[in-house]
């Protein structure tokens, strides 16, 4: 997967093939993966989402496709001089290229809206099974990390070596792109934990937490960005088990399902940026229990939470776990959630606690 | 101003005099300054909003305060204890241990929502002149920052040494916090840049931009929190230069001006994170007469962006300035905004060549 990059490769082969299907006197085509909702498979098997096998012609001698395929070419065109140049953008910087580029030459605004150029770099990136930051298109990022484990950066011509246990209080900010002139060393950690929050995350980092528990601490800071998800998946194939803790609510429910299995959006991906070995190592409405003082510190559930509560009972793989079962319809019965937060009720410390003890006991949900 | 934390004295004056009042067989209270609306000033001499000279006091043995009293005294009690154990936590975490605690003596819950705690940290903030982040309160944290200019955090007991020349792709994460525990030195740069998104920033960073410039080189990630405001603050006054480069639209108007004056929200310590120095580089609608180009990358203005310019343009410190008039009238009258991702348009470099001519020209807005 998407160490090295061979997209101008790739992207040439495309260009090659174009021409030479014209000077054939044949119809341009290029094949991608469809992506509708149909072709979108949760994959029992491996655990995460990814597409199915059907595919899409994009036609140029086709009425209603012309357009979209002219526009894929030009997607193309641009990505190829990025890599060419050796610079990244975004796709909102793409949008502008397009958009300036092609009202040079044609009267009409080729692109007009970025949702129209969107999906076509998709198109692109699952014909030719290259990643959007191997096309040199950054996505946004959000993350930050700390622990033993340190950063080979290259960038603007340096080879810049950044040590994510002397990032202070501020730890590494995760990048968009952590596959490419970027390499992981000197790994020295037992597990890495995820931390929704990033108050949490302060907070465990203040307590040195991943020092003494030899650990790599993360957080997404909310829902995790695309390279944090990458982020995760490599570090579980480099043999870290991870853990995820998240508020005990829809949101949060929501963060560790996109981390463990993906998400529609990115289904192209899927092998990339899912971690199906993920565990749920809280909050969970099953600490009430073991927690006593919790009981002082639930919210409300709010009707998002708990019609999720009642969605995510529909599910295979929900159904399938009764830990999972038990947490949700616990959640449905007592109309009531538990935030990340709580566990500072009775010390600032506490939360340290709760996570080891988690961890050691094995006590986390799949 | 923040430098150092006086916070435990404060804090333990605040009880004493409680304490002797109680002895002396006085009503125990204390002042603060009114943060309503009515006492909330844009000072024309600093060019910052402020709070003016209207005090509130809080009197225990006044049916209507006392419930108020005890919980700022409860407050100032928690972040004594956080001070003491140098320990940091947010709003949410004083929230949770207010809710713990007191439900172990008393019946009643004395705060249900933290809609209620939270003016009480103010009030103290404000009465005894500390800044949350001395009450070891931490606020969201966002923003970047890349340049010639190192970090020393004494953090966790390490003193630990970041160079923000070295950061690579990520750039060093600004902190909540950048007064206490944390100096800035080696500060080698010209002037310093901030701009509004992250993916410009990234665009500047990979071509180099801070150090063929030799400037500092910050995004607030879109509305700029309170320590990046702070930061932005104290590079001013390090001797820097600061200009702010954002769309523009009503959003990039309203980041600009929070650097500049400061919020409402924050006028108790507008001193501490308005930048009066602080000029507007762009993008500007004037940009469409220089450079062409742009004329075709125009977007539709959204009402909320006409609305906010008809606004601006009622404002008495707007009025004086004859190019944010007619920045402003321009606007109205064409009804389309321009985007800092736009100038990427020709090239993906333009925008450092944008930026440098802006500042070399010295074409800014105040």
């Amino acid at each position: 997967m998407p160490e090295g990059n061979d997209a101008k490769k790739k992207l040439e082969g495309l260009g090659q093939d174009i021409v030479s299907d014209i000077r054939a006197g044949k119809n341009p085509t290029f094949v991608t993966l469809a992506r509708k909702r149909s072709n979108i498979i949760f994959d029992q098997k491996t655990g995460y989402l990814k597409l199915g096998r059907a595919k899409e012609e994009r036609d140029f001698v086709n009425v209603a496709q012309s357009k979209r395929f002219m526009q894929t070419v030009a997607i193309a065109a641009k990505c190829h001089k990025f890599v060419k140049e050796n610079l990244h953008t975004t796709i909102r910087g793409l949008f502008y290229q397009l958009k300036y580029s092609l009202g040079e030459d044609v009267d009409e605004n080729i692109f007009n809206e970025q949702a129209e150029s969107n999906p076509l770099i998709e198109d692109l990136e699952v014909a030719l099974s290259l990643t959007r930051e191997q096309l040199n298109l950054n996505a946004n990022r959000k993350g930050v990390l700390a622990g033993n484990l340190k950063i080979i950066d290259t960038f603007g011509n340096e080879r810049i070596q950044i040590d994510c246990s002397k990032q202070g209080r501020s730890g590494w900010a995760i990048p968009s792109d952590v596959d490419n002139d970027i390499e992981f060393v000197d790994l020295k950690a037992k597990y890495a934990i995820v931390v929704e929050k990033d108050a949490l995350w302060q907070r465990l980092n203040e307590d040195g937490f991943w020092k003494k528990e030899n650990a790599i601490l993360i957080t997404p800071q909310g829902q995790a960005a695309r390279g944090t998800r990458r982020l995760i998946r490599k570090l579980a194939d480099m043999g870290l088990p991870i853990y995820v803790f998240t508020d005990s609510d829809a949101w949060g429910w929501y963060i560790y399902w996109t981390i463990k299995t993906g998400s529609i959006n990115l289904a192209h991906i899927g092998e990339n940026v899912a971690t199906p070995e993920a565990r749920f190592i809280g909050v969970t409405m099953s600490d009430l229990d073991r927690y006593d003082f919790l009981n002082k510190l639930t919210m409300n559930a709010s009707d998002v939470d708990l019609k999720r509560a009642q969605e995510m009972l529909r599910y295979d793989w929900i159904k399938k776990s009764r830990e999972w079962v038990t947490e949700l319809e616990r959640m449905i019965k007592l109309k009531k959630k538990l935030e990340q937060d709580a566990l500072q009720g009775p010390r600032l410390t506490f939360v340290d606690d709760y996570i080891k003890e988690k961890i050691r006991n094995k006590e986390y949900l799949p």
